[in-house]
């Protein structure tokens, strides 16, 4: 729980606060100081009776009543003094800094326990133990610099890792990033970081609330509560850029070593960002980047243009965009021409528009004015302009400066000359800019921004699918592990996906009557075992009653086999659908086209349930076989609209029966009759 | 021509000099006298006597004689300035920093090729024009800022571009990277990229030269000698890191709107710096990220330790590292208890190895120490050490310092505080050291540079190729455009490569005597037409004489059809090699399994010929679908040294018909009895 004293406390007492600067406690109090925090600042330290020429109290039950407590002290001392700020000072919130908790070792993890117990009990809040602090534009109660910007149009950073923090920040600074609040959640026993999001969402107020979130997250705790307040906030207008490191396996356990946490599937993460409409992001560099784009006018298109005075950067963004999928489109046309005649001979006009070394600001101006007016393809401008170290270039600042504020599309300054035009970078980032200094980083986070998904917006899909009989056919099933045939079939029905006709005897007789029902050829299949093809217990095109009457005496004897069952032998192509219940997540729905493209292309789509039709086509079209679909080499197209519907229904039905572990259909036919499931596997754990 | 004057002048003359360090032409003299140049310098410039302490002349004519001349002045005084120094003034070298030439206008152009003649006339070296001029450590002959730290030991930058020059080294002082030379070629009239790359390899001292290069080049002019001399200093034990760019189609317009000149194809230039061993980057920020990877001690394994004192930027290093093919093994045994016990408690040592915000530098010298002596299972260690600003940490500096001296395995740093702790990592760059602030960004830089190929050192392969008949073919074909049926067979049969029986008739009886030698089922192909399929001119599967007779007498009907081919019905697996001639590169192979892998997937190899069997190999090692000849799903596996042998001897085919413009052998079949070319076709252009 975040509470007001958290956020904008009246009081502040640094326990264990110092004169030394150079530790946590003095540095703490030398931030709020420098910060000009308007509250009262106490400290407590035995030693002092004033620190930094704030009152210090020799112990904390002789401190007034204080609204929020900063802890510098010893793990082992920290619950007594939690309990009685608490308990006698009416201490409504808290920020532990100190280390040695849950994080380190088990007696750690008990004091940690108890803290959060007094907390709790108190209707209090508690930020860390293990972080640096808290810092927004009422207190900046943190031990670390670098200390950014604090802005109501900054953006709000919340980090598991307090040093990732800090490298967060002294990449932003650069980049002329300001920060609205910085979150450092430590160890997280009460707020973590879901808890900031659900928070920023809650106090989310249209008129003032800033727009840009940053997360590092090392691990999702409750992703759904992360995937409701982040695609929440992304709808009331918001951008949030994340990043959630170990991706890798070990990566895994370097995040695990860190935190005492298990790193969630990697694949389910991106799921999750997906589906909550999260700029993924995998560096810090990246994460600022990205931030900074966020920060500018809304790109409503792909189509850049470049203004430029050096033709090498535009050459590179151009590359890196076009890589990123957007475009630098020629401007052709009569409206070139007075263009080109307002600028030096030799300057191109085709885009990247190219002003020359020698273009003066009247000529950037030109330029950005034709892209802004003149060209209604052009969704987006981006400016390159260094300087050489001849002449100063804050004319041209001030021109970029004035149009970014000016024209109705984004502008994205690039200035290279971070050394030579030093003071004059600084200059335009005082004016509330961003800069970034590499085209490519440009496009790199730009493409990011572009190609992200919307939030999903949608309710579960129910149609044709029968949620009581689902819940009536897992309440039935009282074994776990791989279901039976008999169930796997009835399961599938009530989700309206289509499966092949079957039918399943110990009786040579009823089977053979059975197929001359279904019609020869059919396909015959042991029914006990699980890995079938592996004893032999699958026999396709079989063509003839005889053969038919063969391979039932065969298999029967074959071990584990109860009965056999028959198939029509159908033809087409193969698709694969299948999920895997990640804890916590819930079911990560995997699609694609099977065969080699699975098995060996590794060419398979993600979701996490449910899935709308949307997102099911947004799976289908980001397979690399993708075209397949349409048809190629002679063969007929899939239905792709049948795919999305059972990859829809599929995912409903996992919904609604989270017992469900593990489930495959394999094959899934697409054949000249519809998408039909061949086989399948369903596990089951209570 | 690069000589002596232009590389170590011991007199200098800028034309168009002036006391105004607001131009270039005063500039250039002011860059000059900082970097204490120790010949003598002349200014030429009618309105002064003196400029900046230097003498000045009114005219050129006045001058005593001069080894390298430096023109800032209009391009249409250029030529007979030029005239007027090389003939009689001794000049023997030119840097023109002017623009207004080729890259303008036909006059310009005109303006330019007299400069030239004149140089080359009278022996002289000429850079630029349409460039910022060339610094080493003699002279800094630049109009420019900054000035990068001049250094034996540096880098020497090769850039086509001016402006891009000047924006690499803003990207690269940050970083601590040192320069030996920077050439900004310009137009290139004279010397290009491959000429100063020619000059430093004729001139390496294993001894003296600096073993760093990085390129920035917007078009390859001459791919063979960019390829010879690259390799031939990569052999010699130097690192090459470039740019080219222009990858993308609209990138290419834009390299070309700015030099004037056509980009090549961006396959080949991917062949070609693979076969070269070149690093390729794309942006300004990978090129020094790159080269300051190439500064340290060579990392000869995949295995990464990370010592770290922030748990955050070693997890997100991990994910980056282990996503480029690099490990990060998990560090066992009792060996970890010492150094566990030699931290404080919650330290990591399981790789990373976390020794805690709170670590001393004590800490940090037992981890490497560790790393280095107790892990033969590790290559190469990454350092992350930061400040959050309570303490300087100039000592945990000193000892990464004398750590990277002391240490036979290359340490990387990665100094995040760049803000915060800017005085510290200064001290530690003066100390000649390079700084990674970002450690994703060093994983990058890292992955590139071990997954870089070698370069490659073998002849051309003849075994198998018949070059005299190759070149008695060609010549003796008189026509162009695609070759007859006949010349293909024997062009594929000169090179070894085995192609499928087949015999051409427009005779029914002798073709359905043929057949019955060849054994049905037959393939029939009308003959003729080039693109066979569409107007019903190939039938497969044909299985008796009476269907033969009946399609050979349809097909001799169809427009353009002389006779009818048949062939044995093969089965196999579709392979897929062709060739394109590109110009000035030579022809690209390109290799693939058939059909939706290389239709749907592109998933396709590029080399450039010739190439070796290493390279073959390397091509189909890298295609996605390379499991497959391993055989999956039951399918035979296919013969990978074949395909090797085939892809080699095609290579050396082309290499000695270079009228071969472009050719594919489409498909060719994996058959049981070995890989047999079905169909081919050959376009030449004398």
């Amino acid at each position: 729980m975040i509470n007001r004293e958290l956020v904008d406390p009246q009081s502040i007492v640094i326990v264990g606060g110092s004169n030394n600067v150079q530790k946590p406690g003095g540095k703490i109090i030398r931030n709020l100081l420098e910060g000009n925090f308007k509250g009262d600042i106490y400290a407590v330290n035995p030693k002092e009776t004033e620190v930094q020429g704030v009152p210090c109290f020799a112990s904390v039950d002789m401190l007034p009543p204080v609204e929020l407590a900063i802890l510098a002290i010893p793990a082992v001392s920290c619950p007594a003094v939690v309990k009685l700020l608490a308990s006698e000072k009416s201490t409504k919130a808290f920020v532990i800094i100190s280390a040695g908790f849950a994080e380190e070792t088990p007696e750690g993890e008990k004091l940690e326990r108890q803290i959060l117990d007094t907390v709790n009990y108190y209707g209090a809040s508690l930020i860390g133990p293990n972080c640096i602090g808290l810092m927004n534009r009422n207190h900046r109660s943190v031990f670390t610099l670098p200390i950014p910007d604090l802005n109501a149009k900054g953006v709000d950073l919340v980090s598991s890792s307090g040093a990732t923090a800090v490298y967060i920040l002294e990449s932003a600074i650069g980049k002329g990033l300001r920060f609205n609040s910085v979150w450092s959640v430590g160890n997280a026993p009460q707020i973590g970081v879901e808890d900031v999001l659900e928070y920023l969402d809650r106090t989310f107020e249209p008129e003032t609330s800033p727009r840009i979130k940053m997360l590092y997250i090392e691990n999702i705790k409750d992703p759904d509560r992360l995937l409701l307040h982040a695609s929440s906030l992304i709808r009331k207008g918001c951008k949030i850029a994340a990043v959630k490191s170990g991706s890798s396996e070990s990566g895994s356990r370097a995040a695990s070593s860190h935190t005492g946490a298990m790193a969630s599937s990697d694949l389910a993460v991106e799921a999750l960002f997906r589906k909550a409409g999260i700029v993924r992001c995998f560096s810090r560099e990246d994460l600022t980047t990205v931030s900074c784009v966020f920060t500018l006018k809304e790109i409503y298109g792909r189509n850049f243009a470049i203004v430029t005075h050096a033709g090498g950067p535009a050459v590179m963004l151009t590359d890196a965009l076009s890589k990123g999928g957007l475009h630098v489109p020629e401007i052709k046309g009569e409206k070139t021409l007075m263009l080109k005649s307002e600028l030096y001979p030799g300057a191109s006009v085709a885009n990247p528009i190219d002003i020359l070394a020698t273009g003066t600001p009247e000529h950037l101006e030109k330029a950005i004015d034709f892209c802004e007016k003149e060209c209604p393809e052009i969704d987006a401008i981006a400016v390159i302009f260094g300087s050489p170290g001849l002449v100063k270039v804050y004319d041209a600042y001030d021109v970029l400066h004035r149009k970014m504020e000016e024209c109705s599309k984004p502008i994205f300054p690039v200035l290279p000359s971070v050394v030579t035009a030093g003071k004059e970078v600084e200059y335009f980032l005082n004016k509330g800019h961003v800069n970034f200094s590499d085209e490519v980083e440009l496009a790199t986070a730009v493409t990011r921004v572009c190609n992200a998904s919307k939030p999903t917006n949608e309710g579960i899909e129910l149609y044709g699918v029968d949620v009581p009989r689902i819940r009536r056919i897992i309440d039935e099933i009282t074994e776990e592990g791989y279901l039976s045939h008999y169930y796997v079939q009835q399961l599938l029905a009530a989700a309206g996906i289509q499966i092949v006709r079957e039918e399943v005897s110990n009786n040579k007789k009823v089977l053979l009557r059975k197929a001359e029902e279904i019609g020869y050829p059919v396909v015959a299949k042991v029914v006990g075992p699980i890995h079938k093809s592996d004893i032999g217990g699958v026999v396709v095109n079989i063509q003839s009653k005889k053969h038919l009457a063969f391979e039932f005496e065969r298999m029967m004897k074959l071990p584990d086999v109860s009965a056999v069952m028959i198939q029509p032998m159908l033809q087409g192509k193969e698709l694969f659908v299948g999920a895997k219940y990640e804890p916590r997540f819930g079911h990560i729905i995997l699609c694609g086209l099977g065969g080699i493209f699975v098995e060996v292309l590794r060419d398979i789509a993600s979701g996490l349930a449910p899935l709308s039709h949307n997102e099911a086509f947004s799976m289908i079209r980001s397979l690399r076989a993708y075209k397949m679909f349409r048809g190629v080499r002679g063969e007929a197209p899939i239905d792709e609209v049948q795919f999305a519907e059972i990859i829809v229904r599929l995912s409903t039905l996992l919904r609604f029966a989270t017992e469900i572990k593990e489930m495959d259909i394999n094959p899934l036919l697409a054949t000249s009759q519809g998408i039909i499931a061949v086989d399948a596997r369903i596990r089951v754990k209570k």
